[in-house]
């Protein structure tokens, strides 16, 4: 299957809103307006027969009637308005399409047979159809939000294909929160056109993506799916999150996009041999999106881990090992550097605790230690991007003058320190480009994973032990698939 | 065993903190400033003989010093201090005493001897000692915040014990955060003398308490946990995550408190037995607390969804029958009153997807009928609780002005949205009461977890489908084994 290059579709100069609007509870119009407030980088223009102007641009009639060449052409007309479109997106040379409108094979035998007289109608002129039942696009490079919901996703080097538009677009907006950016994002819908063979297949050779994330649910074998992920995950990391699953899950996404689940247990054998990493839930399909485009990867499967408090090393080491991942002990040496840097009664071992101690200076002196041991191949740093929480340290305690002044101290104390961990970050993210080595962060509590500044150092952080410890365990998996089938 | 009664260890009327200081990088500052600032309801006697005052409060030389009787003596002396405390508690009458000093059986033989020395010390005057090596205790009912981190946990109905000080305050910290709110909390340190199994008991008979959570590591046969486990879990429900279940582990958790991890497979087998719940991530711990406080438990394992995106429902049915629960097709009946709700293109079964609907009226609707159809014992809604994030939707776009007032308006309609879905929690609160049966609801995303209005719903949400079916698993088994132990 040849390449189809998506350019123009992902990144065009000129975009054709067909069913643009004025009424703002209409796609035509949410769609247009966020386009427009996302500051693309393009022009767009609003057709529709009975407005003049929409949101300040002018209307064209027809979109024979714009004086430019046309890129892409967005649709949001009702279904039956799509395949007379075709005709006019032909003669007006648009290279790509994306159907938003609904109400094709995902709903029956009649909209099948519309979808396939419209796939047959654009392919008289060579046109490329994104969808139908897409919830559109995203492009960083040229600003473009041509999606459904109004969000604004992070720039960043993952991109992503989703045959659910909802949990597609969702990931982009958890993504925001985050601190996880994207690249490119496709919501491929019924995929009466192009597919996610395609989508694959452009991002792996995209110099502007590194990472590539996918949600399936039906993978039709005429696609060709797995000779191209064995292609592309040779050079980058493509992970999938499979739905339709179970018997009853995969009748459920029959029923949502026109899919055939398939053969579940075939297919995942299938996609693992072609080095696919699988995940099991939505937030580590995020979650590995994030280390993915953040770190370097492992080069076994022997951790490290330092801790500030005893079970949560505990924890970890168990999920480790529940993992296949490996917590070797610390050989002489190593403990004697570190004797310098922890209370006497330390615990010598693997993971180093720290045993509460309060300052930060010795946790990034004994995390280099750690790291720059030869005998690991990556580290798990529990409580290193710790803010305190902002317990409400209430200030309107009564009492005695000096509690009212030790709240208020404490309180400064608490707001200053949760300003702090930045050159501890920063200093990670040194270690890391040192090293070579996946130094993962993780941060007790809802809250760590919001913050734009671990973001911006490139270090990865999660908020339970057990997340960070799959996502590297998927690391592993692909630096042993790499080992295996890359020269060195 | 007998129960041990806590009372006065939980709820004392008067506290002596030995060891209290006015250095505010001590422990004996900062746990003194906790429970002062906590607004304890009782009376608390710094013990110090170097200091005159401290944060205001006068200081007494000895525990002799005190004018008052005194239930609960807080010790954060250095551990060679502990023993020679333990005559002067004795001879003031002081039954309970927190041993917040470390250097104790974690450390090695050396600690362990001094360790028991202690423990008989205290048994000669019949004192029961918590720790040594614990991170405190908190009790909603007086307000006491005896503990290391400066944290004000949420009040609620959970009560737990933890043989890791800092995995137990940070899931207090945590659930604060994600409004998950507790009853009682104890660190339970070294366990030297009270075990997790006497908190247990008592937390079963509290009437305060309505769910223990407890983190465990290592377990002595000699403290009977597993009958009185099976004593309890008949009355209410007990969760337990349990670190050092690997080899590597267990020898991590031997160095941090001590403890012998134990066989894991005959300690699961035998907690399995007797009724408790074990979770294999610390997230599915507060998780679980949430559901078991919140939501009544459903009567099997049939399970309705409902869905404003296709893929989210696919995936939410994969969870469910990968864990036991079953999703069954809809009957026409609940089928045609479906329909008056639904455009005509929707599904028609469970998963009932809303199919990109933008108002929330429908939702409501669809959620009632498919709650009381008698189908089903439990409702995943996701979605329901949706607030639509904090799109950044920049007001600086140049562009017309019809543009410009555009994203204005959309600006305010996502603000206003923002606030309404507290009469859908009011309605879903409502329909959970009137049916008796769980509707969890899940939020995509990070953001969707914080929430206080969930909690003043009492409707349980989590960010995503995974782990709410994880959750409804957990309350299914509970159920089966309520039903197979307790006459109706």
């Amino acid at each position: 299957m040849a390449e189809i290059n998506l350019d123009r579709l992902f990144n065009p100069k000129t975009i054709a809103m067909i069913g643009a609007s004025a009424n703002p509870r209409k796609w035509g119009f949410i769609i247009l307006l966020n386009i427009l407030k996302g500051n693309y980088s393009g022009k767009v223009f609003p057709v529709n027969p009975k407005e003049n102007s929409i949101l300040g641009y002018p209307c064209y009639p027809k979109l024979s009637d714009i004086p430019e060449p046309v890129d892409l052409a967005i649709i949001t007309t009702p279904a039956t308005a799509v395949l007379p479109l075709m005709d006019e997106c032909g003669e007006k040379g648009i290279p790509f399409a994306i159907v938003i409108t609904s109400d094709f094979s995902e709903t029956g035998a009649e909209g099948a047979a519309l979808e396939r007289r419209v796939v047959a109608g654009a392919r008289k002129y060579g046109i490329r159809l994104v969808g139908p039942n897409s919830m559109g696009i995203f492009s960083s490079k040229t600003n473009l939000h041509a999606q459904m919901p109004p969000l604004m996703p992070l720039h960043g080097s993952i991109s992503m294909f989703s045959q659910s538009g909802n949990l597609g677009v969702q990931m982009l907006g958890w993504g925001a929160e985050e601190g996880v950016g994207f690249e490119k994002f496709v919501s491929s819908g019924n995929e009466g056109d192009l597919s996610c063979a395609d989508y694959l297949r452009y991002f792996g050779n995209d110099q502007s993506t590194e990472v590539i994330l996918g949600y399936l649910e039906g993978v039709d074998p005429g696609m060709n799916l797995v000779p191209v992920a064995r292609e592309i995950s040779l050079k980058k990391p493509i992970i999938v999150y499979k739905g339709g699953r179970t018997a009853a899950g995969g009748h459920a996404a029959a029923t949502h996009t026109g899919a055939m689940a398939g053969q579940y247990r075939i297919f995942e054998c299938a996609l693992r041999q072609a080095g696919v990493l699988e995940v099991m839930t939505s937030q580590a399909l995020l979650d590995c999106g994030r280390a993915f485009a953040n770190c370097p990867l492992p080069a076994g499967n022997r951790v490290g881990i330092i801790t500030r408090g005893g079970g949560w090393g505990v924890i970890t080491v168990d999920a480790c090992e529940e993992n296949n991942l490996k917590v070797p002990p610390l050989p002489d040496e190593i403990v004697k550097k570190l004797d310098s840097h922890l209370p006497k009664y330390w615990s010598r071992g693997n993971p180093v605790d720290l045993v509460a101690t309060i300052a930060h200076d010795p946790y990034l002196d004994c995390l280099e230690i750690l790291t720059e041991w030869d005998g690991i191949d990556a580290v798990i740093a529990l409580g290193a991007g710790r803010r305190l929480p902002n317990y409400p340290y209430s200030k309107e305690v009564k009492g005695p003058q000096p509690l009212v002044d030790a709240i208020q101290m404490a309180s400064l104390y608490i707001d200053d320190h949760a300003k702090k961990p930045d050159w501890m970050l920063e200093g990670i993210g040194k270690l890391i480009e040192r090293t070579g080595k996946p130094i993962i962060v993780v941060s007790i509590g809802p809250e760590a994973s919001h913050r734009s500044n671990l973001y911006e150092f490139h270090v990865v952080s999660y908020p339970t032990p057990e997340r960070a410890v799959r996502v590297l365990w998927q690391m592993y998996r692909y630096r042993r698939f790499l080992d295996a089938h890359v020269g060195s």
